[in-house]
């Protein structure tokens, strides 16, 4: 299942709106067979695996990491693939939540004499694809919130510099962390004050499915000839009913009408709207205002802070505004998931505390 | 060398204001005596190290990690004891800048016919009593900023509850810079806001030399019953000219007079002041404008960052007051010299870069 979950992590940047999926053949130790998911419309790992394993598949054991699908979506159902080659058992590390699979997969599998169990490294196997679980079982995607800052909290002086904080090698980091994201996500603040593309640069050769850029514009203030409005990834803008295009800035974006809630766009709503739109992971690159209302909305999922051995003092910008707390108590508390040193920064990666 | 620096190291708590050094006696692999200076007026390594050797010391080589004394202090000179005990190599660490002996010690040891080597571990030796070093070779101490953060750089709520931003671990991992200080510092608006005690507090049956509580403190505003005035610890208290004790509230402390400068405190002249009074490192524990003016006047050699995992929000109070930069070039840079995991907080050791 390891080496499963192995080739399930190739699809990472790739799988889009799909999960990350690896399955193993084997006979005992020997590995018969082995494939993973690359891209959305493409074959499924299963039948990668098959497809090598050839004859040696019948009477073998296969390990997925995520439950075969049982309907015909873009392609055959992986179930029945499974079972016309004749494998003896089949190990699943997670169910598949998605409502047309959610056990079905499994049990065309026994009703047709198949041993299966389930549950092997299945937390490992949710990881990878938290983005997937997140939109299919709470119907919102999983918001990751990307922040740089000096090391007194600080993401940008006071007149709003903020090239660079961090140096080139957490730099680099972010743009996997965008690769592997189904949408980028920022406020028109945001846009008016820094312009950023919000697109994904990897080194050349590394293939990603570019994600959509989110742009939260309630009153649709976004400058003309905006990077991100330039078309070079596909560009979802939500913005309030009371609001519509002067011009034909917005016509290399799809805009999505979200409803107000007290006064701001409501962001649960808006987090429903890019589930729907089948987003799984959400990368938030905000201004202290977006993502403190993302936190004291608690749509924040998890906080991917890098910090800087620098000091940019307290005139300069703060992390994330959020609303006043008059008990030491109330404190948001997190816990820390990961750190990492990339270059000179630190990267602290951390959810929420249940 | 390695053996008489973990030696060393056991006086880190007790040797104040005398710098802590090892002495191991060997010939070649086989150690025939030990010692570490443990206590100011007490023996020094050397002595230590001579008396469990005995006869052996006769024909072996004296391991020290600095380099031994060749004056009449509290004790005689431990260059004239390793030449009456007969070694016939001295190898020393790092040199003693300190006036009376700076090169003297070597010399002394060199006329009676012993050959002596410098360098061995030298950094190491230096970085174990980098107070004791900046004080004889800079005039002043070296100085500790202690300050304990949320990940979004707060110390404080907005109105002052600081009760407890870390866990507990690393509160007591603070207690142990506060007991390897020569003095720990802090300004009377901290006194006047939290009240703290400045006092060492180990486990039970581990000594300490008691550090200095040095109170910045212009005019004299402490309010009386302050804990800092208590008694419980040699008390300092630094402040201008213009002001006088109008009570008995600072009889327990020691009053010094340091000039001023733009209408505050001169402070370099009070690290002047400290330095005079054989302070080698200072540990400060003082709010955003002390450590922020410590920091501006380019007296902070080393910041000692706590960051526990909670959000404190944009009103909570800022870690540093600064001077507003214009250009990011301008930032104040550090380099990362530790990083270390304590409970749930995160630890950060960092050095002004040079």
């Amino acid at each position: 299942m390891a080496h499963a979950l192995r080739l399930a992590e190739r699809g990472l940047y790739t799988t889009q709106p799909n999960p990350r999926v690896g399955c193993v053949i084997a006979h005992g130790e020997q590995v018969v067979g082995a494939g993973f998911h690359e891209r959305a419309g493409q074959s499924h790992a299963e039948v990668h695996a098959l497809r090598t394993a050839g004859d040696q598949a019948r009477g073998a054991s296969a390990y997925v990491t995520l439950e075969p699908c049982a309907h015909h979506g873009r392609t055959p159902p992986c179930a029945d693939a499974l079972i016309a080659a004749g494998v003896s058992r089949v190990v699943v590390a997670a169910e598949d939540p998605f409502p047309q699979v959610d056990g079905r997969g499994m049990g065309k599998l026994r009703d047709a004499g198949i041993t299966v169990d389930t549950g092997l490294m299945r937390e490992q196997s949710r990881e990878l694809n938290i983005g997937f679980f997140s939109r299919i079982e709470r119907g919102r995607p999983w918001v990751r919130v990307k922040l740089a800052m000096s090391l007194d909290g600080r993401t940008a002086l006071a007149n709003g510099e903020s090239k660079w904080i961090t140096g080139e090698a957490a730099r680099a980091d972010v743009q996997r962390w965008r690769a592997r994201s189904s949408a980028i996500l920022t406020g028109s603040g945001t846009v008016l004050a820094d312009n950023p593309r919000l697109t994904v640069r990897l080194p050349a050769g590394e293939d990603f499915t570019p994600p959509w850029r989110v742009l939260i514009d309630n009153r649709l203030r976004t400058p003309p000839h905006s990077h991100v409005l330039d078309g070079s990834a596909p560009t979802l803008v939500l913005h309030n009913e009371q609001y519509a295009p002067v011009d034909s800035r917005y016509q290399s974006a799809e805009l999505a009408v979200v409803a107000e809630q007290g006064g701001a766009l409501d962001l649960h709503e808006a987090m429903r709207e890019l589930a729907r739109r089948q987003i799984s992971e959400v990368h938030v690159e905000a201004g202290p205002s977006l993502c403190g209302s993302l936190f004291a909305a608690g749509l924040v999922d998890e906080l991917l802070l890098y910090i800087a051995p620098v000091l940019l003092g307290d005139t300069a910008r703060p992390l994330l505004g959020l609303p006043s707390l008059t008990r030491m108590a109330e404190r948001w508390k997190l816990r820390t998931i990961d750190r990492r040193v990339l270059g000179e920064d630190l990267r602290l990666q951390l959810r929420p505390s249940s």
